[in-house]
């Protein structure tokens, strides 16, 4: 094939299809370049001319490019284009597309990668903040120091627990935000989802109950269930669990584990009272349950008065706190902890050690460093600022901009706002015609373990600025009003 | 507590315990450091007078502070002595011991921390090489290049599958061996153990058969067992499992997986007959089995006539390869892959992705360009020849000063030789009675699922040099020839 007239409008989308357009693209072209249609040097087509070509928007083409670029098959410079990156070759086409946008996780993190200075897109879809807002000076300026100073040893085997001095800044960094914490009671983990997985394996066993809030997030759902679990969901409200229902279902199931996020909930953003707290100990208590408690997203609380955790109540025991410091503030970074109770520290050790040994010998000196030096505080201060902006903003546009039949808990903080909507509406409809005007934002379906209701959107405000939250929002409310509903 | 005159002979050891007395001595001082007794720039005596006051050798002490240095409780400066790190602080003493010797794999890698230039102690228990083997420079180059290329990128989401570009050089290494190999086959993990729990989540259930040789490495047993397994052991011969006992066992039990290392077998040395190699294909094509083959150290063969692995062979899909980057090279790196059949690559993504999301992003694309610019395959020819001198002495000094009864049968390749010992000799009094002449090394129980005989030694040569090799194995040689036993 002679690819210099490679006819690009040849390329088959399917509109109304689950995937989304750009995702489409995305794989078309990657086909194209891995089975070597399109080879190194390849120029693609301006985004423009492409996006006519196809009768498509040009964010989606954007997209799409962002996607190429991310994964490394395509590389951008400015003023002059994208082309197709050196490092592909004769590899034959590949066989596995890309996962529908229906796996939550997947859309959820490659959303992510769609950047903030997107002309085109306006993407409430990812929780992820986006590149340009990690520090990457300072954390180069550790991983250098951390080599220099350590040398092989950097590369050596770690301990599966994690490295001491990280352990033990982590404790510290705990203490002063007045949590019990010993770092022989701290587990280094490599991020959130490991976490969970960890917690899986060490206390659960084939058929064991395991409580969640309904909606949860589902990475954790497909852990549990992984191990064989069995879900039994509570419903939360905007101040928690529905406490009559896990009292009834707790004296029924007898669950082994309850996992719960009780600041900042993912994805409703509901923090509980401290009366549910204190119930939710409670009956962990009476029926000997362990709580592991997720705290997904508690340093953007915009509130001016931050909650402890549910485990700053923990006078027995019981809770297992579980913190990422990669999640959102460098998801590439693999790094999290948990806060074990110290009858349970051993267990959760061994079932580290058969899962992967232990985390990066070398991101774990780094972070040490990273905190210790003040640096991770000061990036959250910066983070804090940014987002505090967003989340008024998004606020504001959603209370001048949509119906008054939809409803929007104001959540303490966090990265997203969570959407219910009057009867008669459907969430799906509202995502796909949002879509068409590239506006993406995430059904609520994907959070709930089963017969998800197709009433709830999910609205975050990690990647788009604050122009673009207004003009989205103002979108999302013509597409609302647009659905031919009395609102 | 005036720490100037702490008593440091009032440090209780308990000789003949199961736990060496430098793991004993470090659990100690690790308490006196954490507890605050001994406080941030507290100098720790010399080597030789603690020794002398203790009543040990000062290769042991030697041993402890290194271990201690390691996990960041001390700092030592060359000409002046140990410090107790600036870390150190107010943190409570420590509830939980280090892990006894028993824990094998706590052990190895602990023993791994030894330093090469030891001059006390000689470690043939680790099978990890030291640090200084560790090409930091490099690595820290290509890390460099990477945070100055990807910026915020290299921090941000990753693919689950893991970052194109590396799957793609690694699918280019495999190649250049013989094996086919394309990038979308390839699973990126966190080190090999993570491999082998991933396949375990993806492809057993509650109470599946598992087969593995016997004896096996103890890391894969933990995996399965923590996935419900039921593990059936095949015997292994010098030239691959026992067919017959494979044949009539895989016929009885239907097992799932098959868990193989058909190059340079941990712990034993061995490798499979060609002919061995097919009738296991053969057996698993007939009665539905997946083999995972890990491989685990292909790159240290010394024949001069280098294996291909059983993938090689794998007509019709069933071979899952499981390789580390890490494992022997780069131990805190974690980083290795799988080589998948395509029917499971969907599966096995999404037990990836719900295991831990994805492998550090940083380190993936650092080693992608370690990988490309060929400092990786220059690593490799540097370690081999070094290692090659080492596996040469040791195989000499074996056949020189161990009794002709000792029986090791000369590997391929590898860090390890395994030492059969004639009846009447116990090979857990010979590794206590060596340890107390500072020679270190393995029982071979450790390796055995269930029933281990009391009859193996793993002598491994990945810390001690060539003197070291000559003089441990003479005096393991004396240490076997005062057993009283008519050799």
């Amino acid at each position: 094939m002679n690819e210099q007239f490679f006819d690009f409008v040849s390329i088959q989308l399917v509109k109304n299809s689950k995937a989304s357009l750009y995702v489409q693209l995305y794989d078309r072209l990657r086909e194209l370049i891995v089975s070597g249609k399109l080879s190194h040097g390849y120029l693609l087509p301006p985004v423009r001319r492409l996006a006519s070509g196809l009768g498509i928007n040009p964010g989606t083409v954007v997209s799409a490019y962002k996607l190429l670029e991310q994964n490394g098959y395509i590389c951008s410079r400015a003023g002059s284009g994208s082309y197709v990156a050196e490092i592909t070759g004769s590899i034959a086409a590949a066989d596995e597309p890309v996962a529908a946008d229906t796996d939550l996780d997947m859309f959820e993190t490659k959303s992510a990668m769609l950047l903030a200075n997107n002309k085109h897109c306006i993407d409430f879809a990812s929780a992820m903040p986006t590149p340009d807002l990690l520090s990457i000076d300072d954390f180069k300026n550790v991983l250098i120091e951390v080599l220099d100073r350590d040398k092989g040893f950097a590369f050596g085997y770690q301990e599966s627990q994690g490295f001491y001095p990280l352990r033990e800044a982590i404790s510290y960094y705990l203490q002063a935000q007045g949590i019990k914490a010993q770092a022989d009671n701290v587990q280094i983990i490599s991020g959130a989802q490991q976490g969970i997985d960890i917690i899986a394996k060490a206390l659960l066993n084939f058929g064991d109950y395991v409580f969640t809030e309904n909606p949860t997030y589902p990475g954790a759902i497909a852990a549990f269930r992984s191990r064989g679990a069995k879900i039994v969901e509570i419903g939360m409200e905007n101040d928690g669990m529905n406490i009559p229902e896990l009292e009834n279902k707790i004296r029924s199931f007898r669950p082994k584990l309850i996992y719960a996020m009780a600041n900042i909930q993912n994805p409703t953003g509901y923090s509980y009272s401290l009366a549910k707290r204190n119930r939710l100990i409670g009956l962990a208590r009476r029926y000997n349950a362990i709580i592991l408690e997720d705290d997904y997203i508690s340093e953007l609380d915009f509130s001016g008065v931050p909650l402890a955790p549910l485990k700053a109540l923990d006078r027995d025991q019981r809770v297992i706190y579980l913190k990422s410091f990669s999640k959102i503030f460098m998801p590439g970074l693999r790094l999290a902890f948990l806060l074990m109770p110290p009858p349970l520290v051993s267990k959760v050790l061994a079932v580290k050690h058969h899962s992967d040994i232990s985390t990066s010998g070398l991101t774990q000196r780094a972070f040490d460093l990273y905190l210790r030096q003040g640096i991770w505080q000061r990036h959250i201060a910066a983070i804090h600022s940014i987002y505090l902006e967003r989340y008024h903003t998004a606020l504001a546009a959603i209370q001048q901009f949509l119906p008054p039949a939809v409803v929007c808990h104001r959540p303490r903080g966090g990265l997203s706002c969570w959407l219910s909507l009057p009867a008669g509406l459907s969430a799906r409809k509202i995502v796909a015609d949002a879509e068409s005007r590239d506006v993406l934002l995430l059904p609520g379906t994907a959070f709930f373990p089963r017969r998800p209701p197709d009433q709830f959107l999910r609205l975050s405000f990690a990647v788009a600025g604050p122009e673009k939250i207004v003009e989205g929002v103002k979108i999302l409310g013509e597409v609302i009003k647009s659905q031919g509903t009395v609102l």
